[in-house]
């Protein structure tokens, strides 16, 4: 999409590696790799022919969509899948086309894609928490036997060492990445329901197709049809808040250690200011801060769009459409501003 | 806490079975059954002595706190167990009273005493989301052959059979009760670990002594310092708002089904108005819209809790008390109206 | 209502005098008020009979609703008026009573009813915000010569004097007492336009009535229809926000100021910890985060509730029901705290 | 900025007319100005010699920045000013680069360039709420007399006119217009006020210069200091989202007035389905109230930002860059559908 910020936020704002996991040549893929791998399985159970499926699948790797037609339909569908059904059932061609995406509906292409592009996400994440997990163990090494001063409710209470705080950090971020497992079995699945997600053109075969699709993609299968049932999104909303606000505690935390008065924490880098060079800002801890406050305030959108009317809603799934992007992005650069965070550490604790 | 509504709206959106888990008296006895249990572990383990922990067992039977002299010392203080402990301690007397609440810190009472009253909410919960998938079955067994228009994007599509609708409806309450596990699990933790975070006073003595006064409370030992890390809060929320997002989805169908021109729903019941005696107005459906709807906005907040600075942060902590119990009230309202509008169904579907 | 939080808590953050102005005897009074104003309204323009009016503003003074009925009906119709008007008119008697709510509906009543509350709560409010700028520009002449050192980013930029800071807190705090006139313009309006909003029972009498029974209840007359038309509960929210964030942007500064290494200011009072006796908290500071961040998640509130489909939602209502007695207090307890907090403060800049 | 969302989406969800008046070309333009108009108000008022202006005009004609080194910078400094005026001085070179941004700071010219944008995006939006208000005005007189069923609670209350409804939306969305003229007033402001607010490089100059600079620019001069102080930040917030939810209960009513059984609304145009010819979905109507839930969802963020800690808070301040394109772009696309929208209606009322 094109993109509503300044291009000069980008390195401050944006996560390259997460976009290149989410972007519209992703997306393609992934809905185009759905549409085969269900003629596939199609074949495989004996709803289609296997000629049709080899067909079909020998067209795919030629099919390069037209993407002024797709945003044109989109506008007009409300979702893309119409008309990139459209053409790619025209370059299929007669006869086998007609066994283009038979018996799936929108959501069960955009939801699929959905989880495959998410599965690299997960991927992604997971090692930058490790690696994370890792920083955070090494300072905890080097400065954990320092003496730092324990503060409650913003007032020196007690001296505590620098582990004490740190082993907080860490617990958080270690939790955070402990519950991906249970986020990745939640939302890495198939959809497969059909148009109301009742499966009607699919009879008896559902089961057998749904398992052959969801192996070819990666997924697994729900016990139940996903369509109007967004939990599942809500949950990952959930986790991507956790993770962002394991991260801007910590933010929140350096940039108070950072205080001039404080000191109880120094960092090589920083950055400058316009009219006060001898500043050196604490600009990473500071944005983690933002993006924990920003992620907070999108988890209730994902809530929000729990209120799913009937068996599909236009207005709720498009409001996911619009937030999940959001809050993926600020997680992904909340972590590598958080695993830079920490490499700048020089000193947790009071200067000797 | 003086209500804010006016009390003829307690019918309509507050939860008394809930309250009465929560009230200042089941506060103030799991604060005092902390203090207590504390000092048994600690004289169990040999950090204070036996007859200390048994004149403070004796005592806290006769304890009654002074209500208004707590309620000025949380104004001055921010919370209340300093206060709390200065009586206890004096009508403990002298010499035992010194021995009470040692090495604890405030956090340590209030968040323990929360965690007591969770038990027996998500008790509370867990027997209505039963009740609910046990009415969601029958209505499934009874209705569910009928036939329903299938709806997406507000317009008909295909007729799908009422079971279809119905069973997003059950699975949407079933995850919500199967994740009442892990979240039950996550909050129901006790919290000892000193005004800082770091057992000062307790040596090597910590580990045995927490794990004896959980067990007293019937809590489990959490494998991290609870003070400031606050995920379990964000998470507690997250399942909150995701039971009244699944019954704000039956709410939002229900109102739309029941819609004159529409007609797939009979009720029983149903709200009159004021200058239209014709109508019935399917009062406890859009609740639950409003339901999940307000918890989908406080579930923001406990997000943004998470940026809790430093050992104990009062702004994000007290942040959490003004939501959290807004939001257990509005899952217990939810359950309640969601189950009674169940029971109310005479008719799923078209009629015949 | 039953409150949820534990009664010790009041002190803190309940705000007595606005609960005494919203509470169930003056929504009671307001509504009967209303309906009242009503009858006298449609004798003057000749609607119903002089006798009719006299008789129900008689009888109007020895009503005692029976708040329980008001309670169980409330459950049953999502709003208490139909109970309320069936109570009234039995207490009118035959035949005046049939002239009880003429040609009215239950928003007409609640939305009447909720302006004439707002009413002293925008006195109050009113009342507080000028003592608070008052006591702001003590503190100027007092202290605002004094060095401060001026921050950006958390870090030490250049010297400021206190009077630079004062100022922008004494703006944001004098913006808001600006916006206080526009905002009790747009919302202190009457409400009586009939069950869709046509106000079809009073025929060309119907903008007579409007301006007698406004003039009646102090409320001015809206220029549109505004049961369904939210905009002005959004604008509310907005304001109420506005006020706790700008006390917000004060605890917060004054929270950083009262840090130990910074001393950059000094306040008496300030709240104790159980375990350490020479703490001395900014609590007052703190709550007031708080509050502006409580309140800034309910605006999401109001604002969701503008979406209030067809001539009434009660699903959007009933969730401006939930949140915006909230708001109220949140504002008033957070100008009573900003209150005491700046009575409190002996010194703003550096100690010589 | 890079898009996060996939390209086929931009139809859809974004707005070019709005991106074309905030994207980095125009930033950039408007910070080169303020630069610029800065230089020739200090030449003005004795502040620097008028060849030093003369010379930095003549040069910002062939300045062209690195925008590589800005991204760069931006990451490390938290904003881009610093690299800014670093390259516009060197590219003005020796004496006469001194001299700019002389007395400035980052959030000078970043608030000021951001208020030159809005003015831009409010004429853009005030021509949309007037071209609307005439279609508004258009189906009124063209479908005002047709009989609509009024509806409350879901349910059918009493025939009213469709001017009834349609008078409500026009009421909502001219309240919204008359409410951009106070919102540019309070929101078009020039930032001018050196690093910590203070203005201390321009003695008693600096109102002679912060007016000479604002005519330039076309802003007016605030009577506060505005870097710390974000309400009129939340304002516009505010008044995004009254934008957004007045057509969001537009699309609300459209989208309930549209289903089969109802027939209330006929349109021309609407969405295909990608498995069902036969629909017409009500698109835009839908993606109405997507786009009122998501921007009730942001301004809470804006709220949040109130708590703008000291001089200047990073943290708050990303907090905004990262929410309110987000809500402009909402509220563009928004008017786009709804204009649209209402273009396609061809009845309002039941059919004959």
């Amino acid at each position: 999409m094109t993109g509503l910020m300044a291009d000069f936020l980008d390195p401050l704002l944006t996560d390259p590696a997460l976009i290149a996991l989410i972007d519209t040549k992703v997306e393609l893929d992934a809905m185009l790799s759905f549409e085969v791998a269900l003629a596939e399985a199609q074949a495989q159970w004996g709803m289609i022919g296997e000629d049709a499926a080899t067909h079909i699948v020998k067209c795919s790797q030629s099919f390069r969509p037209d993407l002024q037609r797709l945003g044109d339909a989109t506008l007009r569908d409300g979702v893309v899948v119409a008309e990139f059904v459209r053409q790619f059932k025209a370059h299929v061609g007669t006869p086998h086309g007609d066994h283009v995406h038979f018996g799936a509906t929108s959501q069960d292409v955009i939801d699929s894609a959905l989880a495959m592009k998410l599965r690299g996400v997960f991927d992604l994440f997971d090692q930058r928490l490790k690696a994370l997990l890792a920083r955070l163990d090494r300072q905890i090494a080097e400065h954990g036997a320092n003496e730092l001063m324990g503060r409650t409710r913003m007032q020196a209470a007690i001296p505590i060492a620098a582990a004490d705080r740190l082993m907080v950090w860490r617990g958080l971020v270690e939790r955070a990445h402990l519950a991906l497992g249970p986020i990745r079995s939640h939302v890495l699945v198939v959809s497969l329901a059909g148009p109301a997600g009742t499966s009607e053109k699919f009879g008896d075969k559902i089961g057998d197709i749904r398992h052959s699709l969801a192996g070819s993609l990666g997924l697994s299968v729900p016990d139940y049809v996903p369509h109007a049932a967004r939990d599942r999104m809500a949950a990952l909303g959930g986790w991507l808040s956790q993770v962002t606000g394991a991260l801007g505690k910590i933010g929140q935390d350096v940039a108070l250690m950072a205080q001039n008065e404080v000191g109880e924490i120094a960092l090589s880098g920083g950055g400058g200011s316009s009219a006060m060079s001898h500043k050196q800002n604490p600009v990473r801890a500071e944005v983690l801060v933002s993006l924990a406050r920003f992620n907070a305030i999108q988890v209730s959108g994902l809530h929000q769009a729990l209120v799913h009317e009937q068996e599909r809603s236009g207005a709720a799934w498009t409001l996911e459409w619009l937030i999940l992007p959001q809050m993926l992005n600020a997680t992904g650069v909340a972590l590598v501003h958080a695993l830079a965070l920490l490499q700048s550490v020089r000193r947790v604790g009071k200067a000797n």
